[in-house]
């Protein structure tokens, strides 16, 4: 579409030379979000809060447009020579598990906000709109909802779900978005802040979460699709409490069911994988009860959240399938009950093939060694490609997994996947 | 040795005429004990004190001799006409697990108090001293230990279990004994308040604890054994905690590792009754860590409690054997690491086959319907017999399993297990 006049180099050193505040953004943004241990922001609390808040200020020392929508999502924009021309929206989420890390998420806003440093470095007045969006509630951890920010700015938020409760203090998201200054009710009207046919692309810059990266010794992947997934996030198996020395024949242990089952969908997950499918399989909250457990009695409830993921809709079709035909077998034979509770369910998302392929142009261009990487996990890229939003996305190397404490991304290798994108954008908008 | 003068009816009728207070007796222990759902008669608490201090006062108002060791067992004696005789001891336990039954325990406490006032209402002034013993801390689930009072009080307590925590608010075990007014020192000395050479027999009735009886339509069985256990109370799977998207070959899965372990024992035991071994396998508390696992983490940490229990040692040796053969298989495979932590153990339990003899032709006579049942459960008696005492149990017809708040022991079953004891007591000491 247009040819960029920058060379590699000097993109690479406008990258380079935002390093200095990107350390210390990413370390105040630890600072004030302690999770002891890890990081702890919060869905609709006060660590995501928190890091909203550094993101607007930072953002309006930079003189950026700072705006807010209704689901409380931040966006910081470098306004384009057309301003009605679809622009770039690059980000990601900022909340973070409890006891997270502090990369997963916020990487990709500071992506974003460098390649905006970048394009102004490099002195270019772009064609259009370049915003920075930081994504509000992408950890479906807390309402077991997924992509709640994203989804809302679309208009594309299921039915039901401002009803959620906050798994651990029970607060409604609807009144938690109101509180942070959101306006649930434009939500529940099904009203877009974001028009998809106003979007150029949505480009998400996110560590790895698995070490693949690691593993091949690269900085940077470039993302080939993002898994779509079915999941039960509050299942119950019932039993019946019982001495410690009931026989087997009258026992109705929830706890050996629960065993049961996921040996059942771990052998399923290891067909499949066989068979060159791959996907995953997460039993998070796998537990007896607390209240009542213990040494001497037969567990007689059980509880589960059960995540399923894949990037072929026909194998999250054939899992569940198995699984719950399997379900009644497993019943019958512990004589227990399986209450699956509330299912939900994220389409795969497919990403932009001429976006990746100029991402892997760029890459190549400058030198930074990639691979192409399935996501292992869901993004909110993928609830813009669901509303037809061309996404890409790049994964940066980290070693220890993410959505945990140890998140050990190094600041070299984000700033390649931001050198990447940068020279993607620039090529884009120059 | 002696022979009874008494007709089977006057036993019978002697009973039935102790039916109110016995109701009112469990009832008043119910009312002081609740547990919000079920019994809450918690060990060395609030909840066992209660359950002694009605125990005191009921034998008080009958001019039995009260006395407390240095456990804080209590006991209620009748005395004999040869103080020094040996003496029978009649008794079980009066504490509860959490949210637990009214008659787990309490039946036998209330059983011996029966027999006891049977002897007074049959003009009986008996050979030797005959004593209800209300033990305490019976129910392993609050300090991981087996047996406390029975134990403590015959000398036999392990070294360091005065160290033990209470595995829900942390205290101390000595601490604990010495706040209900023992003397732990006494017992960390070795001290013993029961000499078992001046014990005849330790009686003890029970609820079943598995529907045995109600299967078999039953009233009463006689115990053929107490099983012998070993127990890990306080396990852990070290893993990783991981985001919920990654892939297999990553993972360290800790909660997959407790399904794969706990399916383990399940075959082990499947096999082993099919060989014709009864045994059984708990895994009461069985979870993931409430403080970190989430809907999308794959679990880093898993706890677990086991309990397995046989009639045979070599049974017991042999599955343990096998489970601990198995352990580093399933580490290397889902590349974790298990922490068995403390292992407790409790020896099978002979029961006195002249006594049970006793007991068979007393129902026989007596027109009640018994049948022979190895005891599910660990109890009391074990410790007894362990330390070479003479002893006996009765089961009671039992719905709902014990160690629940549904436990429904019938009065008139309970009354007919009474009338069995009562029977061979008469015809020992008249």
């Amino acid at each position: 579409m247009t040819t960029t006049t920058f060379a590699p180099d000097a993109i690479r050193a406008a990258v380079t030379a935002q390093r200095g505040w990107v350390e210390e953004l990413f370390g105040s943004l630890a600072a004030g979000s302690q999770g002891h241990p890890g990081i702890n922001r919060d869905t609709y609390g006060d660590g995501e809060n928190f890091a909203h808040r550094l993101f607007v200020e930072h953002a309006r020392a930079r003189a950026l447009d700072v705006t807010q929508d209704f689901a409380a999502n931040s966006y910081a924009t470098l306004p384009g020579r057309d301003r009605t021309a679809p622009r770039i929206l690059m980000g990601s989420h900022l909340d973070s598990v409890p006891h997270g890390g502090n990369f997963d998420g916020a990487a990709g806003v500071v992506a974003g906000l460098v390649v905006i440093e970048v394009l102004r470095a490099l002195g270019i007045a772009p064609r259009c709109d370049i915003a920075t969006m930081a994504v509000r509630a992408e950890e479906s951890v807390w309402f077991a909802v997924s992509y709640i920010g994203s989804r809302s700015a679309l208009g594309t938020l299921p039915e039901g779900a401002l009803e959620a409760k906050r798994i651990d203090d029970g607060r409604v998201l609807g009144s938690s978005i109101a509180a942070c200054g959101g306006d649930p009710e434009a939500i529940r009207r099904g009203e877009r802040h974001l028009d998809p046919a106003s979007i150029r692309a949505f480009l998400e810059v996110h560590i790895e979460q698995a070490p693949s990266l690691v593993e091949s010794a690269l900085p940077v992947a470039i993302c080939t699709g993002v898994p779509g997934n079915f999941r039960y996030p509050d299942a119950h198996i019932v039993g019946r409490h019982d001495h410690v020395g009931t026989p087997r024949r009258f026992r109705r242990d929830a706890a050996m069911a629960g065993a049961e089952f996921a040996m059942l969908l771990d052998r399923i997950w290891e067909e499949e994988e066989a068979a060159g499918f791959p996907m995953a399989v997460t039993l998070g909250r796998f537990h007896t009860d607390s209240a009542v457990h213990g040494l001497t009695t037969v567990p007689g409830a059980f509880a589960f959240s059960l995540d399923v993921r894949a990037y072929d809709p026909a194998v999250l079709e054939r899992v569940e399938k198995r699984m719950l035909a399997a379900i009644p077998e497993i019943e019958a034979r512990r004589r227990v009950r399986f209450e699956l509770g509330k299912r939900a369910s994220a389409a795969v998302g497919p990403v932009d093939p001429a976006i990746v392929a100029g991402l892997e142009a760029a890459a190549a261009r400058l030198g930074i060694g990639t691979m192409p990487l399935g996501s292992p996990a869901s993004h909110d890229s993928a609830a813009f490609a669901a509303a037809d939003v061309p996404i890409a996305m790049l994964f940066v190397r980290n070693e220890h997994g993410s959505h945990n404490p140890m998140e050990a991304m190094e600041i070299g290798d984000f700033l390649d996947a931001c050198t990447v994108l940068a020279d993607w954008v620039v090529a884009e908008v120059a």
